[in-house]
């Protein structure tokens, strides 16, 4: 009895995994657990996420900040100790946002606060001076009778619902879409739509937009939620609009960036590997602190700490920081050609991209014969608060090319009632992430992405 | 028995005062919980703010919108029974904003949303490009060595705090008044001060600023809480930082706006008066809901009901709306002067100033022998959730010169605990306000004013 203590004693007191023969070596429950609470306890997230903010600021793709991100990166992967880190080259068209403003010349002078769409054209330099012609929603101006826009500037005004699983963004980020061809089709010489977000700031919400072969392209822009209601309550008195609008935007020249890629290698399988990552890029107006700095510094995190441990899983973690999500998952794409012969080695994967919320929940999409790894995830999760839900899982963004091609994925779940507040705007800064938040984040990746990379059975998408 | 039931009812439809003999008149305790519980349950206060807010907008002194307010004022005191409405002339120096833009050029290029102060001289065209020296606040920057600033651009960081009564308002604002010419004393060549404002969002807060003879006017702004946030943890990593400096601005010509004023007319002593009101200008980057809009919109609704009663108080209750509180108390000097003769008919007064919360106390300033109307209007205030704190009472500021004079004054204290996340940006809009926190003001400006203008003894500043 003695004796075992002391024994106990030793092993705790050099922790040294060479040391650790397979008698002795604590369970894989008792390691995830203790990575798990060494994740809750650590501040590893918060500081790498400070640093990208700090250190790099707004990174939309293609600015010096993108190429400045990429090296950040490199250099964070590598002072974090991760055992392989490269990068791979990503190429796009890129845009470039110059000024923009936008202001009510009649009933009354006053600004609205806008922010351009990417890819918008620009307005004459002079601006576009025309009266508004306001829809409820892109159906309605759909709907609208041929040349319902002649000559106006289109308004829609469709509000984002706030909801915990932001399932209020479908419905209306088609206006972002597809407003402009639309407004275009009905004769509009542009399009000012209400900002798809939650908030009611002065902030307006940026965000991609399409325009169509055949169809005139017209400059789109986003105007605050509290602009939005103010044109609203004007209207509501039967009183005309006319609204000056002027968007000095253009395309850039084309640009390679790249996806910035760290291992922690696995113990057995080396060659097999779990990925787990968010995007690098964000848009220009705020520092990505959520959308997608939280990702990054989540998954970097939950892997570094997985790679600190005397005891590697079988397989390896690989932490893909994507390039350029916010312009068409172009980073994402160039993945998963590049990888596509060795796609069954991506055993499955998990994005963070939807901020820094609380996990609440998760979702696999496997086989059925992988349950009980599964079921292992989620009993060391639940004491975080976070239940499973089901085999339903949909990729995060940048695993979709992945996905498609038939990669198992899971869905950690945050939650996302406050995301939309924030979500493409000037607002996405640092001040807005609390840090237990991501430790808890990162806890929960690191059950994930151990118990996933250390399954006797290989994970696979089954069917 | 018979004959009375008809008499009472007789009454009730007609509801004109004079038929009321002193025997069926209710008594006054019950008029004014009446009235009190009435403007608890309408919206007039904030349909009256709706209207400004959404037909006027941003109404800067000096500004176009400045004449807009006062048409909008004069329509609708007019429009809501008022017995007389007049406007007083009130001249002042404007100053115009035009563009204005700041961002860091090193360690990397990063916008900074920053608001010119109000008066600031402006940049040359091509804008200041120097380094920043950061100050903790205004007393570090005094302390400092001389020259501690020369060439470059002071930044102060020195961060507001959020209290019910806004006590966190005056050690920070400070650095807003007087930074520029502390800062021009140390050799600087510009001052960016964090915001005097409780908020994170990416809003700066605007205001006045002050120059002094013989030390050189540099320009000066404020930047948003986010921003003031990165730069100090740039800072912290001995990063120096270079700042671009663009500001437009110039003064303007003289202008003439008006006091705007409605009464209702007291029934036994016409002359005196009792002063409620708020100020019509706003800042121009928000709609002024909160600032101060909300004081006009409650202030007017309270009148209104007060005036609707069969049961007029003694005194004439007067409304007025100040002009160009903002720039410097400008309309309530002008009125104090043009007034100072009638003081004695001034019986007492109270501003509403301080936002859109719950009113949760109230002081009084008064000779002792008053306290009998103060308990009353205590007693009353109550069921509203509004105690009496003390007779230490500080005018409101556009009450500051009448108070001087020796008018007697009463405070009703407003919840400012989000006030300052609003106060002078533009995120001052009529989403902010709660339409049951307007009634519930209403509801206390009816119990104030109707008590004070109806008391037996005339209400005096006393000693």
């Amino acid at each position: 009895m003695k004796k075992l203590l002391f024994t106990f004693g030793l092993f705790s007191t050099l922790a040294v995994s060479s040391l650790v023969n397979s008698a002795d070596k604590p369970s894989e429950t008792d390691i995830v657990a203790g990575l798990r609470d060494a994740a809750l306890n650590s501040n590893l997230a918060y500081d790498i996420l400070e640093s990208l903010t700090t250190e790099v600021g707004a990174r939309m793709a293609g600015t010096p900040q993108d190429a400045l991100a990429v090296e950040w990166g490199v250099n964070k992967f590598k002072a974090l100790g991760f055992d392989k880190v490269w990068t791979e080259p990503v190429t796009f068209s890129t845009w470039v946002r110059k000024e923009e403003s936008a202001s009510l010349v009649s009933p009354y002078a006053h600004e609205i606060k806008i922010s351009a769409l990417g890819f918008s054209v620009p307005t004459p330099e002079s601006g576009i001076e025309a009266e508004i012609v306001h829809f409820e929603n892109l159906d309605a101006l759909k709907k609208s009778p041929p040349n319902s826009a002649k000559g106006k500037i289109v308004f829609i005004s469709h509000k984002m619902e706030k909801f915990r699983d932001g399932r209020g963004y479908g419905p209306v980020v088609k206006a972002r879409g597809q407003g402009a061809v639309e407004a275009a089709k009905k004769g509009a010489v542009a399009i000012v739509i209400r900002s798809v977000g939650t908030d009611s700031h002065r902030l307006p919400h940026t965000g991609m937009m399409r325009y169509e072969e055949g169809v005139t392209k017209i400059p789109a822009a986003a105007m605050s939620n509290p602009d939005a209601d103010l044109m609203e309550r004007i209207l509501r008195r039967d009183k005309p609009i006319v609204m000056k609008l002027q968007i000095n935007s253009h395309n850039g020249p084309e640009y390679t960036s790249h996806n910035v890629i760290g291992e922690m290698t696995g113990s057995e399988f080396p060659d097999e590997k779990v990925v787990i990552g968010g995007h690098l890029d964000s848009w220009d107006l705020g520092t990505g602190a959520v959308d997608d700095g939280a990702g990054v510094a989540i998954t970097m995190a939950a892997a570094k700490i997985i790679g600190d441990s005397p005891h590697r899983p079988k397989r390896t973690v690989r932490v893909v920081l994507f390039a350029n999500e916010e312009q068409g998952l172009v980073g994402a794409k160039a993945y998963a050609r590049e990888h596509q012969k060795d796609l069954a080695n991506h055993v499955t994967g998990a994005e963070s991209d939807f901020g820094a919320g609380k996990i609440y929940a998760f979702q696999s999409l496997v086989a059925q014969d992988n349950m009980p790894v599964v079921n292992k995830m989620a009993k060391l999760m639940k004491p975080l608060g976070v239940e499973y839900l089901n085999n339903q899982a949909r990729p995060g963004p940048d695993l979709i090319p992945m996905h498609q091609l038939g990669m198992s994925v899971f869905s950690l779940r945050q939650d996302g009632t406050d995301y939309f507040d924030l979500h493409h705007t000037g607002d996405d800064t640092l001040d807005k992430v609390e840090p237990e938040n991501l430790s808890q984040n990162t806890a929960a990746y690191v059950v994930f992405a151990y118990l996933a990379a250390n399954s006797e059975q290989k994970i696979t998408r089954g069917k």
